[in-house]
Formats: structure tokens, sequence, C-alpha cells
């Protein structure tokens, strides 16, 4: 029988707000960190920076970034593996929360499985559950939609279908859009949605000043808050 | 204008596995929650006994416990609330992994959006979570079904419209089982599902023996793995 060696693959959750490293990962992150010198990285330079603030033991330089991002092919990620020796375990670093969560990354996961390596997903903060736990909807049955469509009507038609859905279904509906267009999503979802459904906005997670408020389209109507450029999590229950 | 006391309502994740309190809870988790005084739990016993695994600061039997379970209602959670001094934070003990998912206390989470408090999710493990980011598919887009139905048609019915929704929706299905009926289930997924179909089986996460493997349902169905009441996460994507 052919020695087949189990590489393990740790997928690193990285902070979603500056300097909350204490208050949102392990305490025991650094000894798994201070295993691994090769990183899968979206864009190399944050990751160099999440390892510097951390204080990992190995001197950055001595470290190995891989880059992969959306771009990024089956067949380079198989030869990204082929240059990192086998025994080596390897880390995913996300650009900011869960790795493999709207954040590429999955794609190194899939080959790992296709190997039978030990994947390994440590505990960090992701807006989106963390959304979900603090707005008081159903927590029970959900979907995350991701971002929405672009153009207005294919958007307003995603609005009004998910807003069915969550009556029907008694399903919470999770979605996000590029921050500085919030305000006009914002908009949209007021005016197109049922004046008793309600909306939850959690913004700026895990920052001091985190908001996380739902409330009914009715009382949200003439008493929307500002969230141009601030990373914000929608979710919306008929 | 009235005084408003903004109370601090902090959402609390448990351990999933035993003895795992330095990989899966943030390094300052004890600072936060030596604040409080009042918990509501779904099970009195769990929360004391996670509270003393931790180490808090105060005495338990100082500690006030609100049972709050699937059972209690809207009006119970309210009067609960007039028991507690208004400046007095509030902490959600969950069972295991994180509260208000696939786990009741939402409805005091709903309680507290009503009144106008802060509300603050705290970082822990989500075996949902965990389970999508290891499992290699896709997490631009998911839905999390909580438990199927327990009939056989009714859930054959339910596997085959997920399948479907995987396929057509190019999305994640997420879903779980009462642990002794795990073997059961897998049966049926690779019974019923396109061999083409992925499937993910994430059993134990966080545990020294946690399994995490996404596999073809072809490539499970003569080896399935054994998960007679060890809690499982099944996600499929065709």
């Amino acid at each position: 029988m052919k020695f087949i060696h189990v590489r393990k693959v740790f997928l690193i959750p990285n902070l979603i707000a500056p300097d909350t490293k204490e208050s949102v990962l392990p305490s025991d992150i650094n000894k798994v960190l201070n295993q691994i010198s090769y990183f899968f990285a979206e864009d190399v330079r944050t990751a160099r920076r999440f390892l510097s603030d951390v204080k990992v033991e190995k001197r950055i330089e001595e470290l190995k970034f891989l880059k992969t991002d959306k771009d990024t092919s089956r067949e380079e990620i198989k030869s990204y593996f082929k240059e990192i020796p086998s025994e080596e375990p390897v880390g995913i670093i996300s650009e900011a929360g869960c790795p493999c969560i709207a954040d590429p990354g999955n794609l190194v996961v899939e080959y790992a499985h296709q190997m039978e390596w030990d994947i390994v997903p440590l505990v960090g903060p992701s807006s989106i559950l963390l959304a979900l736990i603090g707005s008081g909807l159903n927590g029970q049955s959900f979907v995350f939609h991701g971002y929405l469509p672009i153009e207005k009507d294919p958007k307003a038609k995603m609005i009004k279908s998910m807003e069915k859905d969550s009556l029907s279904k008694q399903q919470t509906q999770i979605f996000m859009e590029t921050p500085y267009r919030n305000d006009r999503l914002l908009e949209e979802i007021v005016l197109l949605c049922n004046p008793e459904t309600k909306l939850t906005i959690a913004s700026n997670l895990t920052a001091n000043d985190q908001f996380i408020r739902t409330k009914k389209v009715r009382e949200w109507k003439n008493n929307l808050p500002e969230l141009h450029k601030k990373p914000t999590i929608f979710l919306i229950q008929g």
C-alpha cells in the first residue's frame, strides 16, 4: 500500500474591524498560525498585514504567499501545490471574516477534498452569522444571497422575490451590497417592501461603532441611517 | 426628554465539543462574561456548567438564570425583564454553538430590538458555518433548512427539491437531522440524489475526531461513514 501523506489545510478567518483580535479570534490561534509557512490569500498585502498584526513567530519574509482570487483556475491551484512539500500544512487566509464565504478560496478546499487531506476550519468572525444572530429573526431557516443584481429592475425583482419567500417559507433572507451603494439599496428596500416587513441593518460589525437594529419597514421609512461605505448586512423577514 | 437606559444584550456562544475553549472562543470572552449576572438559557444546568468551565469570576450561585426554551412566550420574556435592574447587562447562552441559530433565544433578541437596547453578538463556533467553509462548496449563495421532515415521503420530497434548487440556483443546501437518525438520512440521500451531486458530511466539528469530507454521491455510495449519534451537518450541491 502506498503511503499517502495527509496534509492539513487550515481555513483562517481574518479580522472584520481593526484591532479586534482579542474579541474575535480564539486564544490559541497563534499556536496554529505558527505551524504554517504557506498561505493562500486573495491579496498578499492584506495577508501579510494580518499575520504581522496577530504577531506570528516566523518572520513574515520567510513565509510564502500564493495569490488566489476569483480568477484563479483549478489548474493554477494544482500547480501551486506541486511547489509545496507534501508534509507542509497550508493556510487559506480570508480578506475579511471567514474564508470561502462571499470570498474566494473554496477551490483550494475543493482540491483538498479531492486529495483527501484534512480540512480544519478555524472559528472567527463572520458578519453574515453575527448579523443573523443579532437580528432576532428566524435562525431555524435562512438563506444568504450574496450581492444583489446591480441593475435597477432585476434588483427590484429580487427584493420582491426575497420578501415573498421570507413570508411563504418563514425563511430569513440575508444579502449585501457594495458599501458605497448601501444607501441607494436601503431606499429601494423601504420603497418596495411591505410596511410590516421586518428589516435588519447590521453595520460595522465587531467594531466599536457597530450597529444592529431590526425594525419594521414603516418604522425605518422616515429614519434611515447613513450607511455610505460602511460594510453592511441586510436581512428581511415578512 | 425621558432618559432611556440602553441595556446591553450579549449573545454568548457555547462550546460544541468539550474542552475546546481555547480553540473556539475569543481570548477576551471572560472580560465580557464577568460583567454579567443575568443569563437567559435553554437549559440552566448546561449554562451553569459552561460558565464554570470557562472560569468566570463571580460565584455561580450568585448568578441568575432565566429559562427560555421553544415554549417560552413573548409575555414571559417581558416579565423576566421586569425583574432585572435596568442598568444590568444580560447574556443569552446557547446550548451549543451560537445562540439564535437552530436554537431558541431569538425572542429575547426580538424584545431587545423593540426596547432599542444594544445587541452584541459574540464570536464563537457555529457548526453550520464551519461545515460550509470546510465543504469547498459555493459560499456565495447558500440556504440553511434546519431539520428535515421526519416522515419518509415529505423528507424524500425535500431532499429532491433541495437537490433541484442547488442546481438551478447554484446554491449550497445545508441541513441537519437528529443525531440518532443520521445513518438513515445518509442512506436516503445517496439513494435519492444524482450520482454526480456533491455531498458534504461534517461531523463532530471542533472535536479531536472532527470529520469533514466532500465527495460525489456515487463515491460515498459504497463507503458510508458511521454517523450514529454524532452531531452532523449535511450539505449538497448539484
